[in-house]
């Protein structure tokens, strides 16, 4: 029990949201219209719990995320449980729990939350919602072309255009054809640099060459990085055969010939987070002056699904987050009033007559009936008071049953907005109000 | 790196459910009728975190759950986290953060997911999500009757009526009438009998004879408390003046005002495991005689927020989960069908030509603009497979895009139901297709 001087804090957790209701109008805007262009698209949603078997997050995530951003847990029996940091692992995971009897291509989508132990700052927290959607089963790269549509016309749902932001795309196999056939480094040492280059938009350019020392490369191989990661297509020093190049050739030529190369250009500098990626990798970002950067990304993860089984799977998807997303629509002035939704206010006319409660509940069925959303005051009290919290609630009617109203069955309507008011029967309400 | 003979499993935590789409069609199902329900009873939604400061269920939610059943963990700096294991401390929180901001009343709900370690069993899992629905600020019973009628609506959302569940009440106060004002129990003592008169109906009467002697009680005080439990209205040895009473006397009188009495009715051994209950509880019961369980339940909750201020808050409501909701409408034969949810299956004409997934993307494109919902398929593949996985997806018209019909700007048809197909002009599309 806690005593009068020992108060608990209101505070969400730091760096966790409350969503009050203003909020909560935003959170499910982006919800359902992730969900209803995902539908658009055929795409199938399904879920899967926020408590992962830690293993499976180990495996391939990223060290960065498991080992210092992972909330996680033993439950009573000893087993290691994380909340999970993203949804790649899980989704894959279910997949390969059915990987026989669900027919390919599979088209899913999920929104659900994620946790990572980051500083909490502007436009970050340690949770967020995300949309993730992928593509599993086609290998070609038509699947990766209709994913970038997925993203064009989501983006477009929320009203935003090619001005606004860029798909930057690259291929992690040009990124081993650097690094492993062309400057030979060992495996782990692979590993380290592109870790690096992933983070070199961050960071100087005296920082980054520091770090590519450290790892021992000599000069002439750091300038081989630096000059690929601010290389054009076509000054990129990289064998044309490169399945990763030849992925790229193939996927402009299908962007262009479906217009939706205007949203979408090669970037060598795209590189990922995540150790699964291993083949095309592309980022969102956004194109405002004021806040040029990555809005969310993904990738081509075939070989994740190593880790449950011996095979492999063509995946290929993003996931879309809700911080970023906000961030994004606020600077492009994108995001809309979401105003209060009640149709009605039912008014209670204050008496000690239990009649006028059952009338107005009984108004209030009527109209919950024809499909309206009613908020019914359920205590006697000064009807002034009952009209300021009606506005105070965007209400855009009232409906008053007085003592004349009670006599005649009728109720007075009171319209919010442009302050007229009229008596109509109760027979005749549903008509009459329309 | 997980190596070949150390494959992970694919299944979820123990208790704990994925969701794979005809799941989560059913999970959506529950989802919109709630929220579409109690948005027509004016009611916000909100949300918060689902992890929440460890403290916040320590203090009031019951020692069975807490001690026993908590997950939990601590963050990198020592901060003592629980997966929430139910919805109305984490509201309440939320309240009293902007309990001089907010308007009242406050009628508010949320959708959530929580955590308890039970024992995995039929219709019970670790984790399971449920409707949390109050209203804040109202004093009067007339908040109840309102928290009844919204029960009544929801249960009427999905198809039950009076006789497939009861709502029944009774109210802690009757309780502490009992216990302290009658039986004279010390404060502990009152807690303890309490919780063991909330199991009695999951006991003999041998076992709950033998605790309550365990806790010193005797003979006379046991039968005391046997024929409390067994009572009817009439039949209760309670002082009528007795503040529970009153209470439960008025809503009955609101109730059959209302034509909701048929709903409800009053049972002694209604008690609620929740240290925070201090009025009116009630409990769901399916009347199903093969499964005469309670589904859920909710109270009055007054000084829960005394843990946060010196102050009270008039609080009442439910929480309502989707595992006992599944198992009722089985039970009732009320679960519908949940068919996919495609519109239309564009096929590809396998082909070397780029054209025809070219046009294809065009005719998805039109459809989608047009609010439908639209799977391509995007590899050459032969036409007799793609016929078979429309058909596994339950498309109702699958469109074929050939040499002809590329040629003429027109498409084929097929009506995957009636098996008919026509030809139809890819300028008129969408009007031909109605």
């Amino acid at each position: 029990m806690t005593g009068k001087n020992q108060r608990l804090s209101t505070q969400p957790y730091k760096g966790a949201r409350d969503f009050y209701p203003d909020d909560m109008r935003v959170q499910n805007y982006f919800y359902e219209t992730w969900k209803k262009v995902c539908l658009q698209y055929g795409f199938e949603q399904y879920d899967f719990p926020i408590l992962e078997p830690l293993e499976i997050f180990s495996a391939k995530t990223g060290e960065e995320i498991v080992n210092e951003q992972l909330f996680w847990l033993e439950d009573k029996g000893g087993r290691k449980l994380a909340v999970r940091p993203e949804l790649t692992p899980g989704t894959v995971r279910m997949i390969a729990q059915r990987y026989k009897e669900i027919p390919q291509p599979i088209k899913w989508f999920m929104i659900g939350n994620n946790w990572r132990f980051e500083k909490p700052q502007m436009g970050r927290g340690r949770e967020f919602y995300q949309l993730e959607a992928n593509i599993f089963g086609i290998e070609g790269v038509e699947a990766d072309l209709e994913i970038f549509s997925l993203i064009a016309d989501l983006m477009k749902a929320f009203g935003a255009d090619e001005n606004m932001y860029e798909i930057r795309v690259s291929d992690r196999r040009i990124i081993s054809g650097l690094l492993e056939n062309q400057m030979d480094l060992d495996q782990n040492l692979q590993v380290k640099v592109r870790r690096m280059m992933d983070k070199r938009s961050k960071m100087t350019q005296d920082d980054f060459f520091a770090s590519l020392k450290d790892f021992g490369l000599n000069e002439n191989q750091i300038t081989i990085i630096e000059n690929f990661l601010y290389a054009t297509y076509d000054s990129l020093d990289i064998d044309k055969n490169n399945p990763g190049i030849q992925t790229i050739n193939k996927l402009f030529e299908l962007l262009n010939q479906n217009n939706l190369d205007k949203f979408v250009r090669f970037d060598p500098t795209i590189i990922r987070g995540f150790d699964y990626s291993d083949g095309l990798v592309y980022e969102v970002f956004d194109k405002n002056p004021k806040n040029r950067r990555s809005l969310f990304g993904g990738e081509r993860f075939d070989r994740l699904i190593n880790i449950f089984g011996d095979y492999t799977l063509p995946s290929t998807g993003f996931a879309l987050g809700d911080y970023t997303l906000l961030e994004f629509l606020k600077g492009w002035n994108l995001l809309p009033q979401f105003p209060s939704r009640i149709d009605y206010f039912v008014a209670l006319w204050p008496s000690d007559n239990p009649e006028f409660l059952n009338k107005s509940l009984e108004v209030a069925l009527v109209l919950r009936n024809s499909g309206k959303n009613v908020f019914t005051w359920m205590e006697q009290t000064k009807l002034d008071k009952q009209l300021k919290y009606a506005d105070k609630k965007n209400a855009w009617c009232v409906l008053i049953i007085g003592e004349e109203e009670l006599k005649n069955n009728t109720l007075t309507v009171k319209n919010m907005e442009n302050k007229t008011q009229k008596t109509i029967s109760f027979e005749n309400m549903l008509s009459e109000l329309e």
